[in-house]
């Protein structure tokens, strides 16, 4: 494991410089409805309008802008069969450097598009784990391309910092700031930002009880891994990474547990009230505020909208 | 038929200040991948984020606002099934003035619901023009209440036109700026603010070839009635207003119909690229650029997204 301190203030605001131009500063809507039912006032942050539609455009062009002339000579790699695939394949083609995105053969036809159009190479893998891990090694082998995983690594986490990083420079005194949690890399990003710009602010994850290892792992102190996660938040399938999990049990508050029949109310009163398109993961944060109204009840809650990329064609409502 | 002149530019400017305390100033979005595939520069105007989830919400403010205090005592009163009611509703709710909504038995709960939601008080009819119209006339004999008619009226044509204001004060130089077209209130009320304020932008309506009386209208220079229309854009079945029509001749450049096949497509592309939660009808202006290329062709182009509120459940994709 690489020995390295947390990215620092000035690492995640440099990041936030650097990737300025590759990424969309997002707005921050509210819903007077949403509002009321809650009993508190939510500042939904929509990286769902994020490029590639979802904030892991963020950490990908930090991680790829940061290579050497070297590195980049060879390229990135990564297997991922979701959101990170296309924001890495578009990230290196912004820098003129080749990704190889290994995918299971399973994949959504509409993913593997995503990483065509950005001009990533995909290469086929088997669907499972293993098959994935050895696709990637022989790939890596053979090209000499840098690995960019899609959580656990600090130039990652580092970029996702500046999500909430643009939040805290809205001059609104959040008590609470909120992510889903899949890997951590959102999460972790999001607690080392406020914990230096607004260490009064508390930061609490939401999680699927169906994927609920970051629950487990976060109380208990020790990194468990999911075990036969199942939810249709399908971006938090992942288990927590090793890096995101120091942060996490430094910095973050607290993690809720929600169930799959409130992630989907949640995600159906976004729909219907704030009339944006987000996938079930970005749903998480607002349904753990409705179970959990006395925690929450008169606060401003901070809600990172982790992504929209959702089949329309199966919606859950 | 009222003898008056056209609202002037400081009639929809004091418009725009009697309503905004009422109203959201809904934010303008882009689409990269939109505007590559439409081949020029689109401004979405979004007032499916608008209060009640659509433009309906300005017109209903304006027309309520201005009512003397003799006429707020009395109430107002509506026939409508679709966002008018609500917005009426609302509209008056927040000024302490009742209102009687007509609606058809056969209106959808969730459009009863929103009105009662806003205290409007819900006059149940036959589903037919004719007992619409005569329950309206015993609601208003019986309790002296204002008509407020949906789009046939020169304060609501006055509350329409506040949107594309707003427009034009964002400092883009639109070469042509686009609504969809049912009983005209957004088209004429565009018309006139474009014509006072950018009288260089042509402002052109899209309608959808079922329900194509506008247009029809438009080219022959005589009012025409909407003959068994037929639309997947529920929003405009209606015929267009005479007053609407004045301004319509006079200050909009074209109007073009679409197919339901071209509203759906456009529809789902805004939907899935853009992450908007919109009703069919907002998508008639996008489904007639990109059915007309060669005359958007490196424009800037405004659009104004009419309105979200649409059925999860009935998604036409």
């Amino acid at each position: 494991m690489t020995i390295r301190k947390f990215p620092d203030l000035e690492d995640i605001k440099m990041a936030h410089r650097r990737i300025a131009g590759y990424i969309h500063h997002t707005p921050t809507l509210t819903s007077t409805a949403i509002n009321w039912m809650a009993g508190c006032e939510i500042f939904f942050k929509c990286e769902n309008f994020q490029k590639v539609g979802a904030f892991k455009a963020r950490g990908a062009a930090n991680a790829v802008l940061k290579l050497t002339l070297e590195e980049r000579q060879h390229g990135v790699a990564t297997h991922s069969s979701g959101n990170h695939a296309a924001a890495l394949a578009r990230a290196a083609a912004l820098s003129g450097v080749k990704s190889y995105i290994v995918m299971p053969t399973n994949a959504p036809a509409v993913k593997k598009d995503a990483v065509r159009e950005y001009g990533g190479e995909i290469i086929p893998c088997e669907p499972n784990q293993n098959a994935r891990e050895t696709t990637l090694h022989e790939v890596i082998h053979k090209t000499g391309a840098v690995f960019i995983p899609p959580f656990d690594h600090w130039d990652v986490i580092e970029g996702q910092a500046t999500c909430a990083l643009e939040m805290l420079h809205e001059q609104i005194e959040y008590d609470i700031i909120m992510t889903p949690v899949g890997g951590g890399g959102l999460l972790a990003g999001t607690a080392l930002a406020v914990h230096y710009l607004s260490p009064d602010t508390r930061v609490i994850g939401g999680e699927p009880l169906g994927a609920d290892d970051a629950f487990r792992s976060f109380k208990s102190k020790v990194l468990l891994p999911a075990e036969k996660p199942k939810t249709i938040a399908d971006g938090l399938l992942t288990s927590l990474g090793t890096f995101n999990f120091q942060v996490i049990q430094k910095y973050v508050s607290d993690i809720f547990t929600v169930s799959e029949q409130e992630i989907i109310e949640a995600m159906r009163l976004i729909f219907e009230r704030m009339k944006i398109v987000i996938e079930p993961s970005s749903a998480v944060p607002l349904a753990a505020i409705l179970a959990n109204r006395d925690v929450f009840k008169s606060k401003k809650v901070g809600c990172i909208i982790s992504g929209g990329n959702v089949d329309l064609k199966n919606l859950p409502f």
